[in-house]
């Protein structure tokens, strides 16, 4: 079979860095071109150490050949400036950035404070998670990325949400323990080792633009989210609170998530009643693509508790990427995305 | 002035480890004993690092002798077991198990799963935070520590409670985050460091104990709280989501912690415009016996996000027994808890 | 091509969890059977979590039938006890214990403390580092895997003295920084978090039992090994002082060890001038089968410093031992083992 | 008694806080001003979160006013060039950078690599280690503190070097394995918390300029020395390996350090033949100004390994610097530094 020619633009992060790990990976790609401004010329291993052996070199994106399809890994603004340059590239996009995950320019300008510059082409992008948007995938010629904490937090409620087992006259309240790549390559006071180490730090508890991409997906009226960084790397801890209808139980849940991720590949249900993993732990998934999905029933309350894991690089980046990307060229799924994670770590 | 003289039963855990080392620092306070089973007869730096150089060894509770006042910090069910031993060595007593802090014997049924052994002195116990008992606390006999989790989610949220600030038709769903000495001295397969290294591991997520504190504290029907370990040793972040009644601005918010907190020598707010450090984080009150309060509202949604900080060794547990006892004795309340915590760490 | 019939014996430690991982990947592996007395029955997830999906329960080993090869990773002692009983199943053995390292009764004696209950047999196993027994591998019925820390030190070392480009008349200082689970899965107050954690531990100065394969295999009369344990889950940081004679040049031993290592699919030399990464760094090589060697020369003191790093788990135990175990079996020396590590994490 | 006027010129960086710190809380100090000009104008808990509720703001060096005694806190480089001006203004300096460390210009010139601005003034500052120099700081008006390294290392070889015990025909090897503190409090990519978290990064295997106060103190020619970060803000861990002249035995060495080191405040052997802390520890050690000192005895080889721990912004800068204060003032030796350190931690 012919190798699909990808190129990277903007491969100097973290994004583009997992997002090159996983293509050298690929039996189906063959990696064209990876762009950094700043490292013209360098060899990848300059910023990403291990891919040491990697033969490959950086190029500046003046010097872009025409692809089948570029993985846009660029700082949030800068893929909806140069959508056009990108368009006459490649006939296919996959946009890592925020610039196209809502598809409404009122939204985008309540949660980002400023006017989409092209507001045209939001409806043109497919929302990044498979699980929502397949079979649209399997058609699309360009596709955003979903936020790493949107993702956590919509795989962990979408099959409630969708089952209409929450009572919606009540709040959801969710929270996001984030790892520190979550904040991307670049240095800065906040990430200064003494002061990030160990740190347990409310930096968004309230009005995360990834809410935008929550109401957006879940259908939803209001959510209630807040961002807590925690002492890690990689990796989220979603803890969703819903209030379910009065006659499901615990049991119902169960099925109610089975029905909704039985065939789904990334999809892990974990609710354990013995040993110390009982429920999703995000250190478990560094490196995979998976999303793991626990939950936990107050009766008294009627509260369920929703914990949902993912490595923000991978199923909340480059991995789901991916996914998207083979889904979008017919390809098997799981392609280059079957790593199982370590234990311990 | 004549010392007063303290004993501390059950000395070899990190509460017992805690209070000697504030006792050792106190100018009001002779130690006179410091019991403990296992390592009756060895010098307390066996168990206790820290204290190299101290002169002083464990000795088993059966050589008690009198004193004026019992640290009782000995497992959890072990104080209501052997209440009359010690009440006969000593006219008070500060327990710091969990056995004397609900006063309602249905209560406890409700959360312990079992009768209270001793239903009919829960009610001789003053509950262990000065904050709101200080006055009681002046003229107690016995007071009984407060769970870690409950000191910091009841004085995040007691002011707003005692101002009627929230609105009560809404569910106030609150989370702490946690370090593992929370989990105490003894080892086992959870706290085994492969395991527990840099988990975010939703271990209670509904049913926990210290809810019935809360409840009982805040005077509410109903609380959601959840509970989450995390890459730390000491401290707790609690991240409490309440709904504003209409009519109040964040200036009101502000005005009620003022008003409820502005003489209080531990209670701190923060909520910084600037910085690494805007909002309360548990590493920087390591040592400390203080609780760090901030808050963050959304306007749209009258969600006003409260997160508060403590060291639950100290204002969690020892220190808050020291400043108890400080009370208890008409002493300077913050005698031996000057300590304002090390920055970086 | 039909498939090799490998059995685990001892399935449910750190060691046979990855061993597991790797087998599961391996194109030309069938595992028949995982046996752990502890779990007989449960399914692997219930130790190894990050096998979730995996359809497959661990047996006892007294149900173990025959196979075409048994990897062993038993608690040591075990391995050389029960060897008969492993010979009748299987015509080769890989056994990643400390039994048959050492091909000397007399150093066992030493190291050990007691006499080898099969001295016999030692020279039976090939030592388990295919940089240093290749050839003889490819005919082995027996291997031994090597010590971990042994493995670090070795491979930073061996081409060097192997060049003769070390004056051996002045001592080789080695020091091994290591991760918590080099104690293995089985949880005790050493590896309790709160003590564990952000450790910088001095926990065998001298004496340590790998020295003895460091000095088999390096044919040396005298190495100074000494074991730190640091805050870290995997990993090995070894750092090794050796001194030059007279007439070397840095680009002599950059020859030396280009010369050595330049074939070699598992080796890297890292030496940069640029970027955070300039020297080897353990925790870029969770997961692979890499080792990486780095070295930095003071030509005033003629003091050669070797740097070298591995994942203890995989080129120091499980994944060396499927190294070795393609070389058995006339397979590609790589399969199952590209994966290339994480950045970050 | 009058208090002691001082002022801290620099006092936003890691040292600076730590002695803000110190002084704000030592009975005979009255902090006069605090130079910042980054953060003139602003309150000392805008870089010093744990200073909140002190009410002093930083002023610019150009305010300063004469006091009785200056801590210099800055860049280095800075305390040599503008030396003049602070002469001025205190008849006492305790300088905090490498400036005045070296008291021999040539020795400045071969670490530092050019010429020092001030020869003239290298022999009138007192080097900073008050266990090597209590008597000439008694009478000293300037001092100059020690390196962090440098401390670690040469409170761990003090007593053997001076006792004669160690066979100097061999070399000596040392490492440090340094905490993220260390690197002060600028941010820069190799501090970024994904690039710096749990890594063991060789970052100065040979040539740190520490190795010259090692050389003068301990009067040696030659001493090897390499430096590691580990996963640690705060805290040095030194191991070093020296060979013992033929006829001494482990009783020997305790002796020479108990002679060394029994009437020493901030000194402790740490050597227990059970526990989890058998040998020093730098976690224990935060916060406070306590060097502990173990050590270990491998037979055969003639080899000592001395392990010593220090907090480097404690008895490795601030703590060690208002030791030598208190000496030059006539004040207890420990005023100000009593804090035990915590445990767990």
């Amino acid at each position: 079979m012919k190798k699909i020619k990808v190129s990277v633009v903007g491969g100097s992060g973290y994004t583009g860095g997992e997002m090159i790990r996983l293509l050298l990976n690929h039996p189906n790609v063959e990696i064209q071109q990876i762009t950094s401004e700043s490292y013209n010329g360098k060899p990848l291993s300059r910023v990403h150490p291990n891919l040491r052996g990697v033969d490959l070199k950086f190029c500046s994106a003046q010097d872009l050949e025409p692809a089948d399809l570029l993985f846009l890994c660029l700082p949030h603004g800068q893929s909806a400036q140069r959508l056009e340059e990108f368009t006459k590239l490649a006939a296919k996009l996959i946009d890592l950035s925020a610039d196209f995950r809502l598809n409404n320019k009122d939204a985008y300008l309540k949660w980002y404070g400023h006017e989409h510059p092209k507001p045209e082409i939001l409806t043109k992008f497919v929302y990044g998670i498979p699980e929502l948007h397949r079979e649209e995938m399997k058609q699309a010629d360009y596709i955003s990325s979903a936020g790493c904490n949107a993702t956590a937090v919509i795989l962990g409620l979408f099959p409630l949400i969708k089952a209409e087992a929450v009572d919606l006259d009540k709040p959801i309240i969710t929270e996001a323990k984030v790892g520190s790549s979550e904040g991307g390559v670049k240095a800065g006071p906040d990430s200064h080792h003494p002061v990030r180490s160990r740190t347990v730090r409310s930096f968004q508890p309230t009005g995360h633009r990834h809410s935008a991409e929550m109401l957006q997906e879940l259908k939803l009226d209001s959510i209630n989210f807040s961002a807590t960084a925690v002492e890690l790397v990689r990796g989220i801890l979603a803890t969703s609170h819903v209030f379910l209808k009065d006659n499901l139980t615990e049991k119902d849940i169960w099925q109610i998530y089975r029905q909704a991720y039985k065939d789904e590949p990334f999809l892990r249900l974990v609710k354990e009643s013995a040993g110390s993993y009982r429920y999703p732990e995000p250190k478990l998934l560094q490196g995979t693509n998976y999303c793991e999905v626990g939950f936990e029933l107050d009766q008294d309350s009627r509260r369920l508790v929703v914990i949902s894991a993912i490595d923000n690089l991978m199923k909340g980046a480059a991995g789901q990427a991916v996914q998207a990307f083979n889904l979008m060229f017919n390809l098997p799924e799981e392609t280059s995305l079957t790593f199982r994670g370590l234990h311990p770590v």
